[in-house]
Formats: C-alpha cells, sequence, structure tokens
C-alpha cells in the first residue's frame, strides 16, 4: 500500500500521531546490551515491540547506523518491523540530497535495500533532487522544509522575492509541484508553533513530520493546536531521546512504552 | 596534515586541479569485473592507480556503494588510496545535512570510520548543522552552495532579503562565519560560470569543488577562467563518468587515464 495510505490507516488504527524515533546510541544503552554485538538491533527491537501499539510511524535515523557500521543491524530491524508489526510504516531518516544518478542510487538504498516505507530528503538542490525518489509509486517523501534546530534560521526563515520565508516557499514548491502523484510530506519543526501553523495553512492536508518535542523542547499542546488538519490528523509527531532512554535498566522497554503512552495521550489530548 | 594543506600540496606536485569522481555503477563495468564479488573496490582500485599522479583528489560518492551494500569496500578503497597515494585528499561526497547529536554520527561516518579527509554537506539546516564536523580539525567541510543541476536553480537562485541570491548568501555565510577554523570549502556547479566567478569574488581564496564538467556539460575554459583564484589554484574541477567509462574493456583504466591527461592538461591551459 502507498505510504501514506499505510500511515492514514496507523493514525487511525493506533489512534496515535506519534511517531516514534530510532535513534540508538550504545553509550546510552542498559549495561546488558552492551556486550551484544547486535545491541543496536536488540535494542530498537525491544523499543519497537513495546511501542508499536502506541505509535504511528516508527523513524529509524541512518547515521547511528553509519556512525556504527551497523547497516545490517538496519536492515534486519526494518524487516523486523515489517514482518512483526506491518501496520506502521518505516521512515528512513537520511535527509538525502543529491541528483540524478546518485538519487537514484540513494533510492534504491532507501526503498530497495532498506525496503523503507518513506524517505527524508533535502530540498536544497531542487526538483531533480527528489524527481528519482518519485518513481517508487508507493514510498513517502518527506521533505525538509522548516527545522527545529536553533541554525535552522540561517537559511530557511529568508525573506526571499515575493516577500515569503524560505520555508514557505519550500512547502508550496512541494505542494504545488513536487508532490505529483501524492508521496509528499515535509519535516517541520516543533520549536515554532506559529511557522507550523502557517505551513499547514499552505499545504492542506499534507502529512506533516515534527520533530522537537521531548528532549528538544518543544510544546505538545502547541504542536497539535498549530499543526493538526480539520480532522485532527496529519502529523507524524516525532520523538526519540525522551522514549528511547526514558530508562537505563533492564527494563528500558517498559519505560520506553510509558512514556509513549504518556506523549500519544498528551497529543490526543489537543486534536 | 589538514585537508586544505593536503590539497594545496596534491595541486602543486600533480599541477593538477582535477579532482576523480569515484561513481562506481556495476552495470557500466567492464565485463571482466562484473563476476567479481569486489568489483566495485577492484573498479575504484584501477582508476585510482591509473590517475592519481593526474588528480588533486579522488571523490568517493556514498550513494554507489551504500546503494551495492558495500561499505566494506569503501572502507578499504579508501585505505588503499591512504597506503599508496598518501599525497592525495578524499573527499568523501555525501552531502550529509542533519544537527547535533545526528551530525555527530555522521563527522564519525565519514572521518572515523571511513578516514575521509574531507566531506560535502548541505547548509538547508544552518551552522548547528555542520558545527559538530569542525571539531574534526585536520577535515574539510565542502559545503553546497550552486549546484549544477537544472533544478538547483529552485532555491538557491532565489533573491532573499538584502538584494542577493540565496547560494551567495551560503557562500558569504561560509566565508565569514561558519569557516572558524580554515576547514571550509565549496561546492560550485561548471554550467554556470558567471556564478562561479560571483562566488569567487564573495570568498577570496577559499577552494571550490566544480562539478559539472565532462558528462554533464560544463565548459573547461570557462570554468578555469571564472573560478581560479589569482595564484592559479582554488579549484577542484570534477570528472567522474567522462573519466570512470571512458573504455569499456579490460584497458578502462588505460582509456580513464587518457581522459584524465587530457582533462588535467586542458585545465592547465586556462589556469
Amino acid at each position: 500500500m502507498p505510504f501514506i495510505s499505510d500511515l492514514v490507516a496507523a493514525w487511525q488504527k493506533n489512534d496515535s500521531l506519534l511517531c516514534v524515533g530510532l535513534d540508538p546510541d550504545p553509550a546510552k544503552f542498559s549495561v546488558h546490551l552492551q556486550e551484544r554485538e547486535d545491541a543496536i538491533y536488540e535494542f530498537c527491537k525491544a523499543i519497537v515491540d513495546a511501542t508499536a501499539d502506541l505509535a504511528c510511524a516508527f523513524k529509524p535515523q541512518i547515521a547511528y547506523f553509519a556512525g556504527e557500521s551497523a547497516e545490517a543491524q538496519l536492515e534486519a530491524l526494518i524487516d523486523y518491523i515489517h514482518a512483526e508489526h506491518p501496520d506502521i510504516p518505516v521512515i528512513l531518516d537520511a535527509k538525502r540530497g543529491d541528483i540524478g544518478a546518485t538519487a537514484a542510487q540513494y533510492a534504491r538504498e532507501a526503498f530497495v535495500r532498506y525496503q523503507a516505507d518513506a524517505l527524508t530528503v533535502n530540498p536544497y538542490m531542487g526538483f531533480d533532487s527528489v524527481e528519482p525518489y518519485l518513481e517508487y509509486a508507493d514510498c513517502g517523501l518527506i521533505v525538509l522544509c522548516r527545522t527545529s534546530n536553533p541554525g535552522g534560521s540561517d537559511l530557511q526563515n529568508l525573506t526571499v522575492e515575493g516577500g515569503r520565508r524560505l520555508y514557505q516557499h519550500v512547502a508550496q514548491l512541494v505542494a504545488e509541484k513536487w508532490n505529483k502523484h501524492g508521496q509528499a510530506a515535509l519535516v517541520v519543526g516543533a520549536t515554532f508553533p506559529a511557522e507550523l501553523a502557517d505551513v499547514r495553512s499552505i499545504v492542506g492536508d499534507l502529512p506533516l513530520l515534527v520533530p522537537g518535542i521531548g528532549a528538544q523542547g518543544g510544546d505538545v499542546q502547541a504542536t497539535v493546536t498549530a499543526g493538526k488538519t480539520a480532522s485532527g490528523l496529519g502529523l507524524m509527531i516525532n520523538s526519540s531521546r525522551a522514549i528511547l532512554y526514558a530508562g537505563k535498566g533492564e527494563d528500558f522497554a517498559d519505560a520506553a512504552r510509558k512514556v509513549a503512552l504518556a506523549t500519544r495521550d498528551e497529543i490526543n489530548r489537543y486534536r
């Protein structure tokens, strides 16, 4: 099924707008895992099993796997999610941005090798850096728009011709031109709710992946109010560290579940 | 030695501004290589050996390795270059763009795991997406500025506040703020020589990595004239496909060498 349909189904099935970010940092793992060769896989698998009925998506961040030479564990993890939790789409967070033949290789990496359902990409190189991914008609493409970090303003907040900000321009480009086959979504950070509302007003019901709550300090009520669609959907609100490292002991997955449940429910209070 | 010093030494030692791009596509390999399990490594190794005295840098494009699950071959290739051709710096072309802890993981991937001397990065997320790399004081950071693809204009050519184009703003940001420790360079495509000249006027002697000649059609004379510094240096003019696939038979490396030599010499005519 297309990513967007899977996402809508997961929103409804789990009554959840929570995206669980998988940023596995072995230095933060429970001691009982740290000795294992497949610690990253085992850690993420436990998190996935503990939160699969509470999430609308899982989002592994490829940098954490690449930094640890753990590509095989990432393949195994996504295989596992598809096998055991087939209703929950997997977003590979890689923020790829390159053109033509190179983008085609990144698309193979994401959608063939890793079997991801969606990929995050960077818009700086323009439409032909996005086009090769669109051939994978069932896969989602989540374009960086307004990010939640302080330096996000360095470029994204510049006023461009026509009087809009660069992130508004990107939002409009994606909604009107790049979303040719209904595969697109946007990344918009939680730390600027007014801008989230602004993007929502530009892009209609396009799904928004929203990092920045939890450890990064974004306010849940403001985020949901600003970003939801009229039907109370439209958001993948990501939390990574606050869930993954809620507990430091052998019961880390139970602790993660508690935080995920509380976060999902808090989100739902404001839908 | 710092990347920038290595680059200057390689410019001078090989009398060359040619960067050899390593974009290995197994479908284009000589038949005698295609059966081999380490075909990507063997292909690139042959290209490297055939061109090491003609190049100022090698630039493996990580997407080609990731799409083929060939991370181990990339590690082996960079090890080989450092061991056999230690004077030629290696630029990992990955166009990474992410923040904080995630960027720190990408930095580990590029500079610790792969032992690259420099990395290409994307500026869209701003300074804190670049900062973690700067801790690797000997490593170069090559920031996307103006790319050679048609869609490059979608964002980079927008007029931003102050009346400049976005790529000019990026050039100035990098030259004045992000280049804190002298590690920075910029990517500027060869297909727009006037813009290359413009970036050169903004950034002083900062090195520019210039894709777009060869298969992508950029004019060598116009590129060198527009981009060189007063001392006839300052450029890493990249050619990938035109060199890599100059020959299709077992003598592909000889054919590659001929094209690399002709390209280096053509560049030198206009310095």
